[in-house]
């Protein structure tokens, strides 16, 4: 795990230098005092991240990461495992939620097949495509760890690239999403490990289940927790109860932080990732937003966790990436106030001062 | 005022035949059912304002309506009178924080003058601008009606002429803001009459002011009541405590939604003409959507009084629109959805049926 731990020494604190810079311009914008509210801590935070007061909103990327689950054989999930390959199908046609969503957030997409079972039909694509399968999806997780040493490596340097590619890329924002039956059961899993909680408190209904396959993740989740008693520490929680795709996530959430690129959460199974990598990186959370609160239960836990607060919520509980590209309009937005307002000054409109002046003299 | 009851009789409840429909596509989408949440419900209710299944999104249109407010001579607000005008040469020239957001929004931007007090720089304006000044401001409140029945008809008519524009336009949906120096008292004094509150519940700092101007102000809503005493007749209500601006928005409200235009609501001020609008035309509502939340107290008891749950809740208190901007893009994300995922059928993906079968063998 060397090349992760040299971006985790790479990513520093944002400092309070460029923030208060950027806070000193919101004041002067032809607007009453921090009367954007949210939006100017978030306009800030991104300054902070880039070092400016007038942050980039583009290009904006969407990570899609596959994989499958070999705990999904246990009965845990409405779909079967067949359903991760041909929906990374339907991401590469351009037909799933994510495509609809990323387009209207004015972001890339680009799916990386990191573990997936079945075959992808990766022709005629309309997105970017990577494949670099770790293995056909990890083992099942209530009999032993998930993957191997050299496995978990592999796939956080799938993620340790992808940031790589997007600094190259000059990308101003990056989300991370995921597709993998199965991995609500594995985020679960990494849940209840981080936060030292009972596995019926963060194993919810996933893509949707009936009761009794409910009560039967949770009891997957038990057992799993068993079979490989983790503890605390991160990396062996992502290894014995993770997944390829939150690995390669962890590792795509650590580099883009490295190279102070702002990153947007998603749903539970990617907030399972920054789990990871606030555990071993704290300064990580300051280049990542929590873009949205999903109904899982486990979700919530993590947000507590992690103490953010949600931009967005919508009671969507897809994953792909679906929140995020919804939050990335936030960010966006807030990127134009700061680059596109005049201040008091340039416009000849009163700033507070005559305000003040005028207060006195009419009361 | 029989234009105005002209549209509202035009305005027809949304019904469930194509939100039916519409539910019935989303189902067939390739995600699990539901999985959007609240997206999927905004989806639907555009589909059936729009009467199709693949609503569209675009144009998007924010019309800002600025006017003054008589009522500001007595010390109410943070900022002169003359603030009105200089923020309108702000918003032709595109420096305001609704050109950043709009912008971002993908929305066009018009402005209408419907009262200012002061001179309008337009020399070369970036954006649309519209002249009609009813009258250089209303009268101040406290000392009688703001406007009289004839000024109320004309800022009413303003805003039925700008849903009529819209809807020649093709506009798939609208966002109306405001400016007026003095108008959170308006509309605290027109929720104080509509909700039948005391004063000092629905009074807040509006732009930003200090505890002893704050007082003055819920002094100045309480006698603005006790002089016009409007009762709960709703257009009482918008001609003595109401402003032209406010009166615009309440027409241009009916006006889309009797052209069946999607509405964005935005914040106190604005809500306070949604008020007026589904007092008069409870139908209207199913056009209407609640942008944001604003931290003005009264915001949030206009918004428990209408019934209706915000989109987005970032601490924005700064009207122009900029929140409704913000939730614009919600409604294009949800308007994404219907137009370009793929269905389990044309993906190839398994739907729910195989996986029962998948759940069944293996369990």
């Amino acid at each position: 795990m060397s090349r992760l731990h040299e971006s985790i020494r790479r990513v520093d604190p944002i400092g309070v230098g460029w923030r208060e810079r950027a806070e000193a311009r919101l004041g002067q914008l032809t607007k009453p005092v921090r009367s954007l509210g949210r939006l100017e801590e978030i306009a800030a935070r991104l300054c902070a991240i880039q070092q400016t007061v007038t942050p980039r909103a583009m290009p904006r990327r969407i990570v899609v990461f596959a994989a499958d689950h070999g705990v999904a054989e246990e009965g845990v999930s409405a779909y079967p495992s067949a359903v991760t390959a041909q929906m990374v199908g339907n991401f590469l046609h351009g037909g799933a939620a994510i495509n609809a969503l990323a387009r209207a957030a004015g972001a890339e997409v680009c799916i990386v097949d990191t573990g997936v079972a079945g075959m992808i039909d990766a022709s005629a694509t309309t997105v970017a495509f990577v494949s670099r399968p770790v293995r056909g999806g990890t083992r099942n997780m209530t009999k032993g760890p998930a993957m191997s040493e050299d496995e978990l490596r592999c796939a956080l340097d799938i993620g340790l690239d992808v940031a790589d590619d997007a600094a190259r890329d000059g990308v101003a924002m990056i989300a991370c999403g995921e597709m993998g039956i199965g991995n609500t059961t594995a985020a679960s899993a990494m849940t209840a490990a981080f936060l030292d909680a009972p596995a019926g408190e963060v194993t919810g209904a996933g893509t949707g289940i009936d009761a009794e396959t409910h009560a039967r993740k949770i009891d997957v989740v038990r057992r799993a927790l068993i079979a490989n008693h983790p503890r605390r520490d991160p990396l062996a929680i992502l290894r014995t109860v993770g997944g390829f795709e939150i690995a390669a996530i962890a590792g795509a959430y650590v580099g883009a932080a490295a190279h102070r690129i702002a990153i947007v959460g998603d749903g539970f199974v990617a907030t399972a990732a920054a789990l990871v990598a606030a555990s071993l990186c704290p300064p990580f959370l300051d280049y990542w937003f929590a873009g949205h609160r999903s109904p899982e239960p486990g979700h919530a836990l993590q947000l507590l966790f992690l103490r953010q607060q949600p931009l967005l919520e919508f009671g969507m509980r897809l994953g792909e990436g679906t929140g995020a590209a919804l939050a990335m309009h936030v960010l966006a937005a807030a990127a134009a106030v700061m680059n596109e307002m005049a201040t008091f000054d340039s416009a000849g409109v009163a700033g507070r001062g005559e305000a003040a002046a005028y207060m006195v003299g009419e009361s």
